[in-house]
């Protein structure tokens, strides 16, 4: 027996549910945004050719044939040729030495026809990346991810040579997007050095509260549920379940993760770690995979490279 | 009226406010804790002494007469006659040029006898802090504000020669107290460069969920109320008040902020960012100020210092 005011506030109770389910968030474009910055840099480029006779030049060096590190080394060729740059790769067996790996990164650096270069990772195991990302110059170091490009991201009141891809892409997003970022709270879920660590440190660079999410936190989903802005980038399909966002959050799903599927052409597609179908219900805005932040990550990679050789051409 | 059932819930809620409330939380006496760590180093040093005839020897580049800097400096030589270090100290006026305080520095880098350098901070204005920070060899960055400590700091695999001294006996108090930090909820209050952010990212590295709250952030006292383990670092007197705080939580009080007060002294006393009247009653820990977290981080100057001199003289 329900009595005639609690009836009410059940009522309201449920309309609040409903308003709070919108099965319309904004679908965050990344493939378009990342085509229209392409194109405005191949205008770049164009100028820069016919004024200084140079164009970007951008290296990657590849150990060892991961299908992973193929595909995306291939997209970042595509992409090269698609605005205009020089590409160069030097690819070197999975056996090759750290020593090795060093030669192939001093060449580059000394080549005045390479601008930016990137080693391709993950490395095999036995490499110490740090030491071999620390051989790189800093001022080809389009990736972001020297120590002191990290260290400048990380201290206020410095500007770091070039901020890592995907990061970028990230806040690129959210800004075309026109979000709100200022004091709003945003939780990224990973830390790796490579997505999670960066794209908190720019977070906070446009003064989000941000907090990280990783493996050892208790109650992600909770923590979760408080961000204005979800970046998840955990590397796990579909862990971020509709019942872990606030609603009318704006969510980035960095996840690039490959699951068996007989109905499609090889056998696999590719899902994020945001459970999609759930969170374009409770979402603002979301991106999708594929599609949403990683075109952008290789948009940024050539807007770096862009800048980089800018900077060493003196062109304005 | 109140029906029998809703009287006892009240009675309920009544008995879980007053068990929130406690009035005895555990005061974490860092006094203590770095005279103990004192204690140890002076241990090493006559050590180091005997046996290769050397001691560790620090130096600090004080530029004008801040009345806070002195007060600072003054206790650093303090604690290194207590522990038997060799002391410098290069003291430059306020309108002295960066040239000036880099040579003094270099002087420092140079000087066998010199293990551990810094420079007090704040600067004055005119001074790019960062540009004289990074003339300080790594080896001798004992206040690890060098743009590579705090990169490698960042980056999860690397590590750092030395972590800030605040960060450090911030989370040496927590593990001496036997705090839980793995998986916990942790909230930073305050991203400055010497407090906050080495902090934030010392505390991921113990695997907590951090959060950093600072001046852009909405609702810092929902935020604070999350914590686990709350670090207040803002600079602001009685900022944090019982109601930022979760019963039973760990409060660090950075904040060492001079109040007028004519019955003391000098005309005035020290106090914290946390009330500290209030978060005995709401906490289940608290360091005092003074008292708390200060001595920690001079005792935890000396313990980077006897590092970067066993570093220096191959003494195991």
């Amino acid at each position: 027996m329900i009595e005639p005011k609690r009836k009410q506030r059940k009522i309201l109770l449920l309309v609040n549910l409903f308003s709070a389910v919108n099965d319309n968030a904004r679908i965050i474009d990344g493939r378009s945004a990342a085509e229209e910055i392409k194109s405005s840099i191949a205008i770049e480029v164009s100028r820069m050719k016919e004024s200084i006779g140079n164009v970007p030049g951008l290296a990657v060096i590849l150990v060892g044939r991961g299908q992973d590190s193929l595909a995306y080394v291939r997209n970042k060729i595509m992409a090269c040729h698609e605005v205009g740059f020089k590409f160069s790769i030097a690819e070197l067996p999975e056996n090759c030495t750290e020593e090795e790996v060093c030669d192939a990164l001093s060449n580059y650096n000394k080549d005045a026809s390479i601008h930016g270069i990137l080693v391709q990772l993950p490395l095999p195991q036995h490499f110490d990346a740090g030491k071999i990302l620390n051989v790189l110059s800093l001022e080809k170091d389009v990736d972001g991810f020297h120590t002191l490009n990290i260290g400048n991201l990380a201290i206020q009141g410095r500007e770091p040579l070039f901020i890592p891809c995907t990061a970028k892409g990230c806040i690129e997003l959210l800004l075309r997007s026109d979000v709100e970022i200022v004091g709003k709270r945003a939780v990224v879920i990973g830390r790796s050095n490579i997505v999670g660590l960066p794209t908190f440190l720019l977070l906070q660079r446009h003064h989000a509260t941000v907090s990280i999410v990783h493996a050892y936190s208790e109650n992600p989903e909770i923590i979760a549920r408080e961000a204005d802005i979800l970046v998840a980038a955990a590397g796990v399909p579909n862990l971020v379940r509709g019942s872990w966002l606030k609603p009318g959050a704006v969510v980035l799903d960095v996840g690039i993760n490959p699951i068996e599927d007989p109905e499609s052409e090889h056998g696999y597609r590719l899902i994020g770690d945001v459970c999609f179908k759930e969170a374009v219900r409770i979402a603002s805005a979301v991106t999708p995979v594929p599609g949403g932040v990683g075109p952008m990550t290789v948009a940024m990679l050539l807007l770096n490279t862009l800048e980089a050789a800018k900077r060493a051409l003196h062109f304005p």
